[in-house]
Parts: C-alpha cells; structure tokens; sequence
C-alpha cells in the first residue's frame, strides 16, 4: 500500500528526502472517487518520476453552496486501492483544517477573465477555489510534474496559465479523456446516474463527434458548430443542455469562425440531478 | 559584485544548484533604491544562510494609477555596491516583462480583509499586487527564508498571513525598522524630502514614541491613543496626517481598549507631496 500522509508535517520532510536523493517528484491531485482515467494519471506519473505522490481531497471551497459538496463520493478504501494498483508511493489525504487553518475566507488565487466563462458561469467561485487548492498543494507537495485530465479542460487552462502567471516551478502534464465504451466521459460523478440517465449519458460525447466530423469535412462557422452541439443533446431524452461552445483553446475565447484557431468544442448538461461535462478538439 | 541574474531561466538553475548541495537559500526581495534598512535585512540574510538572495524589482501592480511608480528612485549602481557590501551572493534584477509575460491582468492572489483597511483603504490594490509579486519570487527562489522590515508592518502580516494560508515553504523572519538619528524611519521615500518637509518628518515617530509612553504608564483607552498620535502629527507645520489607529498586531483589528491585548499604533502622513508611514509596539 502506499503511504498515507494527513498532515503537512508528515508530508513535506518525506518529499524532501526523496527530492534531496535526486528524485523526480510527480502530483496527482484529485478529489478521490477514483476511476481508470485517475489510474491513468497516475500510471503516467510512476512511469515519469522518481517519486509519485497522489493527493485526496475533496476541496470545499471549489463547490459553490447549492452544489454537491456533502454527497461528493468518499470511497478512501477502493481509492487507496487503485493508487496501489498504480505504483503510488505516497497518498496525502489531508484534513479541510489541515488545508485551511485560518477557515475558508482567507488569502486566495483569483483567476483571470476566462474563468468567469463556461464552468465558471455556472459554478461561481469554482475555479478560485481550484486554482488556490492546488497552489496550495503545490506549495506542500513542490512536485516537478502535475498531471491533470483534459476532462476538465477549462480547469487544465486555468491552472496552466495560473503556473504561466505566477512563475510556479511546476510542469503540468495532460492526459487525454478516459471513455466508456459507449463514449461516456469517465467521471467521479457518473455514479449519481440511474440507468435511464446513463443510457442518455453518451448524448455529449456523441454531440462533440458529430461537431469534429462537420469541422473535419469543412465547417467553419462556430455558430452552426454550436447548433450541431445543441441539436444532438436536445434530442436525446432527460439531456438538459447547459452550454454547447466552440472556443480557442489557449483564450476559451469563443470563436465565430474556426479558420486557422485551435477550436475545442466544450459541452455541459444535466441528466435528473446530475451535471455532466466533456469537451473534443474539433481537428483530431 | 554579486551575480547580476535578469530572467528566471538565469536564476532557476543557480538556486537549485546551490539547494542540491545542501545550502539553506535566503532572499531579502525589495524595490531597489536601499538604504541601510535594506543592508541590515542583507546582513542577517548573509550570516543566517549559505546562498543570501536580493531581488531588486520596482513592481508597477502595488502602485495605483495616481501614485508614484515613474518617478519612484531607480539606483542599480549603488544598490549593487550595497548588496556587495552585505555579501549577497545573487541579485535578481528582471524586466515587468519577465515578471508579467500575460500582462498585469493575470493570475494573483487575493488578501485577506484587514488588507483593505489602512494602507490598503489609501491605497486601493495595493496588497494584492505585494502578495501577487512575493508569491511570485518566492515561486522563482524558493527560498528557506525571507526577510522583511518592520517598517511596513501591514505589509509583513499580509505576507505572513498569504505564506500560513497558502502553505508555502518559506519562513518570514521580520526585521525592525531602521531609523536616522532623530528617529525618522528609513525609507526609500525619504529622498523626496525638501529640507523644510525632512526637518518635520520626525513627527511621525515622536507620535508614535509619545503614545508608547502613554500606554507604558497605564493608558488603555484606544481612543485615547489615537488622539495623543494626532496631536502631534497635527501640531507639526507641513504633515497632513492620513490615518493614526491602534490595532491587535496580528489581526489588525483597531482596538478600543489595549487591555491583554499586544497593540501597535500605525501612523501615515503626507509632507507635500510625499507620503510616509511609521509603527511602533506600543509595550515594547
């Protein structure tokens, strides 16, 4: 099994050790609930560095009130058990007090303009408490390499610039989305679906698809991209879309004419009470 | 001389170099233009670490648009001869550029409350652009230790606060203000004093002695404190007092009564067109 830290007093003079000795320190930060698109991070993270450290925990402050914070799945045990799978050497599994000991409303990361769009539209606040959660852990941890999935793709561009921005001696790392084989984007919160909602569930991959396959064979215009999204989420059953874009993928500007940009199509729905996201780059 | 060290990819590789050979990093950051405050800031750097660190960086996002960042004192030459003559091994001179490749509406980090009272209610932003720029060398350095002067006190519990809340592995080791004969506080500042403004800048620090003595002999009462730094701010030709409180040290919360309580009284007053600020524990 590996090593289960819960503090930073434990943590830091291990990864010191380590690092001392000349290792390589690789990160996987997540919020447990782990699913083989963790595994893969982390497989990824053992294969690259020396030391492989995941973290667990499920950040308060990056759920806004009326979300899922209380019911978030906590499956320590079977995620313990992956990071074995995986060849983790150290879990950091700390406490909210032990991450904020001066409470919740204390110095934090603001994020620049394009976190406001998309997620953050939906979920205020959301990725302030990302990008301070994981400056935090960064700053325990002091990893040379962080993976993160490009599930959550807005979130991969906020920490990326907020690494570019804030100079951070960290290079992140991106992991493609891992799939059902229906499609369906792997996810912590896939298991909230009842059978009827996952059988709607791959409505989002499919919408990306079909958008890729219109851009491939020419289309240009983000309007009509986003209408390709739209269409196909809006007629499958108990699919409620949020938003269905077509943006830059450096900006998240959202673009009108594909021509010459590097166009990701982004798409977030609910199924009953579930909110699911996935994205595709529309030129692969 | 000390290293003159421009860009990140300059400094990153020296520093880690160092630290792999088991050096203990000191950093004493500053906006250039020292003075013997800053020299006794170098001086315990250079005796209590094996690599002493300066940065000299005149940060345009802590100055508000109507404040003094063009004709703030740019004077490398004799800050370089300065830092030779501390022993500081590395001086970290980079361009805004290099500080801030997307711009200055980037990523930053956001302060706590008590930043926006005293010099952050005179100085709208200005904490955040500190705490953004520190996190920032302190994310290029990596230093073991950093060093601040008392002198901007507000500014050192910001920072302590930011390092506690955020986690980051560098200890702040604070350093008390330096001051010219008659008591006035070291400032870089200072040199915009015409001789009739230099003549009644000790104000500030016989306020500040004058309330200590009052406190020291049994006065409790905040209010009372305030009044004692005012009348002799006031009663000074030429100083136009901007604020003179009395707070908890660490919270900075303004205090009525000084009972069991380790007060400081914050004084900041304009002389012409200058702007100077003072402190001092008031049990000390």
């Amino acid at each position: 099994m590996p090593t289960l830290l819960q503090t930073i007093a434990q943590a830091r003079p291990l990864i010191a050790k380590a690092r001392a000795g000349g290792a390589t320190v690789g990160f996987v930060p997540t919020m447990g609930a782990l699913h083989s698109g963790h595994a893969a991070l982390m497989q990824s993270c053992r294969r690259e560095c020396e030391l492989a450290v995941a973290s667990i925990f499920v950040n308060p402050t990056q759920f806004a009130p009326t979300e899922d914070l209380e019911r978030y799945p906590r499956t320590l045990e079977s995620d313990l058990e992956i990071c074995r799978q995986a060849g983790v050497d150290l879990v950091f599994h700390p406490t909210p007090r032990e991450m904020y000991p001066n409470g919740l409303a204390s110095t934090f990361v603001e994020t620049p303009a394009f976190s406001s769009i998309l997620e953050g539209a939906v979920r205020p606040g959301h990725f302030r408490g990302v990008a301070t959660v994981v400056l935090k852990l960064f700053a325990i941890i002091q990893p040379d390499v962080a993976y993160f999935g490009q599930k959550d793709f807005q979130q991969l561009v906020v920490i990326q610039r907020m690494v570019d921005d804030l100079r951070l001696p960290v290079e992140i790392r991106a992991h493609p989305t891992a799939r059902e084989a229906d499609g369906l984007a792997l996810s912590s919160r896939n298991r909230y679906l009842n059978a009827h909602e996952r059988s709607s569930a791959p409505a989002l991959y499919q919408s990306l698809v079909r958008a890729r396959a219109a851009v491939q064979a020419g289309l240009k215009n983000g309007d009509r991209v986003r209408q390709i999204l739209r269409e196909t989420l809006e007629s499958t059953a108990g699919v409620v879309t949020e938003y269905a874009e077509v943006v830059d993928d450096r900006t998240l500007e959202p673009l009108d004419n594909l021509e010459g940009r590097s166009a990701i199509a982004l798409v977030a729905a609910r199924l009953g009470s579930t909110r699911l996201i996935d994205n595709l780059y529309l030129r692969e």
